[in-house]
């Protein structure tokens, strides 16, 4: 472990590279654009799955699986959907390899096994979806059906970057249909809502919620809701999308269904997802020039003890304590690791613990079993303190939900302090160009206008906030009325 | 719900498809030979992954996640493996579509966006983790490495079946590195075990451990080790294997590591994987011609409560009962389903919640409140009584223990009334065609002959089994000399 450290401060992108593969999380693969996520970054990505997949089935939502591909004349039925996703599309094409006849002991694609049709990895699954749901949807008896699926998916990306932006990634996609627009409508804001409560007591990171302009909307949605962060270097990251689809689908799939008053009606649709990009937002919200910084409740790791104890007589003793404050703190339900290598020193251990992210660091040596103490170091702040052995197990309980409190209001207090209101083009460009963060300004409302703010200074419309209220303004660009505004940011 | 049931005496292979759709648990797609597993079916699946994973990672295995696709160049690397999976690739050569200029709406491969180097489909992530282990393992301080993977793989088949033979299907992939031989060949008995285990224990499903031949083998291992499962119909299923690889792909991917002797020594390698085939296995060992058995373990409803009352207010006040009932089972930690639909009959709900395989069914009317008792149904063997309502939780529990239990004793009674010994080859013909099951016979330990025994009789060599002695005998077919029984089987 021999890590070169970046600092935020002199390369913010160098220091993310490095983070994501100095602290074991993902790796670039052999395959352009695909990732390997390593064992501790894929124990995050579980407990990030378990905490998001009891709260879609508390609110009735079941799991289910469908092909990882899309045959193409599916795949191309509702049009915006096919367009949005159809320059990204990996393409089966063949079925089987055989010998080469030119090279003996290599492989060719057989030409001869080409398919009738050809197979699009899916990008999205509605299209797959919505063409089953057909033969699921008679009557209004069997509305809603509620989904949830875990699954990879591929969208082709020229340029990547571990988590943010890979060309296959780990995700999970609600697809739901109902009887009703509101229904619909409603279920789209409570997966918003669900997706919001996660991101800030789970992931510790404050989100805006509001809706995509139309040209930042998902290709095929009526309305995108979205939630934003913004990470530590002033940029906004999108960390998940719930789509209401109007009947968008159910017209391209021809799904109906009766009603009560036995008419045929479409169905209207949802769909929503988050992703591993998630993980990108953990890292570059919490972390610091030492490394990642984990929110205890994701924390594969919670506790981690180091036993320091030179002479052979005293190392046993150390470690029986150590051994038995660890079965201590497991019967709290705590999660902790004991690091007793013996060919590493405690400097080293601590500088790798705190590189991985581990929120409570302990340590205990001979003296502070003479005097039945132990010294807890904190991840977040880097405070130390020697504290009593007796009901330390409680003590950490303590830490571990202050630590998690603490990351969420350091991270919103920096969002606070970065998220300006302004209300002409230089104040804009200043807050844009020097002051970083959230803009949140006036705008006349086309997407001429967004794209030309786009061009000039590579802010985007993140969303029209769903906390603000309608106000008279004047577009910062182009002086025209608006009456609300948008937060706009540069972003991932 | 108005379902030709088919018996499985008339039409086994007909019985299970109509099962595994009526009872909700997959359908076909419109991708050819993927199936769409549905929330019911996917339900039983997470509950099987609960348990393996569980067991993965109290034996110190870690999940991790690797690439869908492996470059060409990689996937042939190991030729044996590569040979023995070459004809069934899904291939990947474009990586974009574009607008068909001979008909707008439609679109097309983009000739210009064509791969400079194919990618294939996982079909097995053996290439793909075995070159991404080279950079992971220097020395003999990074092993072992012990990973599992959750994931899709893709290997075409032409004639497929649900959950049994499907072209893409969902399951889990171990593949672990080691120091040693000795090591290496434990893990690959270790895993063995734990799928023995999970099998017997869960699945209520006996098995036989056993070593596959040469001609059985996973492409690409030095030994594969199986768990044989026996269907209601006769066949065998293979349901989980694990295998030894050696150096194989320790030397087509050159991955060394350095001795605590300072000498450079290829890496010793094993894989194991189950799938969703064992679904399959589940509901060919148990069900019977009324719909799915389900073992508790695995059960996602366990208990189903349907209150029985016409008159308004003796409904109000059996419903109470009910939902108080079903709160009482729910704290013991019993899954609980009421069935209060109003427009059906109780008869209805009956037939459906067996076909459903539910373990345990609940009826309670207006006559057992005043009784204070509730009639109860177990599924496997159909008997009914009514039991007092008092401490009918720990009665359930019980039962659902007792179910459990009988359903590994039926299936285990049926594989011991039809596993045959042999010793000529008129009662080995008999046997595998009259009798049906697995039948133990002497082999002379050539391909030769194994092949010809499956070209006269269409009966593989399931496997060595593990607990098998060695004894003298004379091969079936040939008369030549034998030393060790082999267990022969139709299979799926």
């Amino acid at each position: 472990m021999e890590i070169k450290k970046v600092k935020r401060s002199e390369d913010y992108s160098l220091w993310y590279n490095n983070l994501v593969k100095n602290a074991d999380l993902a790796e670039h693969s052999a395959v352009k654009g695909c990732m390997v996520i390593k064992p501790y970054g894929y124990a995050i990505w579980e407990k990030m799955q378990a905490e998001l997949d009891r709260r879609f089935k508390e609110t009735g939502h079941q799991n289910a699986y469908f092909p990882l591909f899309v045959p193409k004349s599916l795949f191309e039925a509702e049009e915006k959907n096919a367009e949005g996703f159809a320059k990204e599309c990996a393409v089966v094409t063949h079925y089987r390899l055989k010998t080469n006849p030119d090279d003996k002991g290599k492989l060719m694609v057989d030409p001869e096994a080409k398919l009738e049709e050809e197979l699009i990895v899916r990008p999205t699954s509605e299209a797959i979806i919505w063409n089953t749901y057909r033969d699921w949807i008679q009557s209004y008896r069997d509305l809603p059906i509620l989904i949830n699926q875990w699954a990879n998916v591929v969208r082709w990306e020229m340029r990547t970057r571990l988590f943010l932006r890979t060309a296959e990634f780990l995700w999970q996609e609600g697809h739901t249909a109902h009887a009703t627009k509101e229904e619909a409508i409603e279920e789209t804001i409570q997966m918003l809502n669900i997706y919001a409560d996660f991101a800030e007591n789970i992931l510790a990171v404050p989100v805006v919620k509001g809706v995509k302009t139309e040209n930042e909307r998902f290709a095929g949605a009526d309305d995108t809701y979205c939630i934003e962060g913004l990470m530590q270097d002033g940029k906004a990251l999108q960390m998940g999308t719930s789509h209401f689809l109007g009947q968008n689908f159910a017209k391209a799939f021809n799904v109906k269904y009766l009603t009560k008053e036995n008419k045929q009606e479409y169905v209207w649709a949802t769909s929503w997802g988050v992703s591993t990009r998630l993980m990108g937002a953990l890292i570059m919200c919490h972390s610091d020039d030492d490394g990642l910084v984990l929110p205890p409740k994701l924390a594969p790791i919670q506790v981690v003890i180091i036993p320091i104890a030179r002479k052979d007589d005293e190392k046993a003793l150390v470690l029986d304590k150590v051994n038995e404050l660890a079965k201590q703190l497991k019967e709290k339900g705590i999660s902790v690791k004991v690091d007793s290598r013996d060919n590493l020193t405690p400097g080293y251990k601590y500088a790798e613990w705190e590189l991985k992210g581990v929120p409570v660091r302990m340590a205990i040596g001979p003296r502070d079993l003479q005097n039945e103490t132990i010294e807890i170091a904190r991840r977040d702040t880097k405070e130390k303190q020697i504290v009593s052995l007796h009901g330390v197990d409680d003590t950490v309980n303590k830490l571990l939900l202050q630590i998690q409190d603490n990351l969420y209001a350091q991270a919103l207090q920096y969002r606070n302090s970065h998220t300006w209101e302004v209300n002409t083009w230089d104040e804009f460009l200043d807050a844009i160009e020097n002051k970083t963060g959230f803009v949140s300004a006036h705008w006349d409302g086309t997407g001429e206008t967004e794209e030309k703010i786009k061009e000039l200074t590579k802010a985007t419309i993140r969303c029209i906030p769903m906390a603000n209220k309608e106000e008279t303004g004047t577009c910062i660009l182009t002086g025209k009325p608006s009456n609300k505004r948008a937060l706009f940011a540069k972003a991932y």
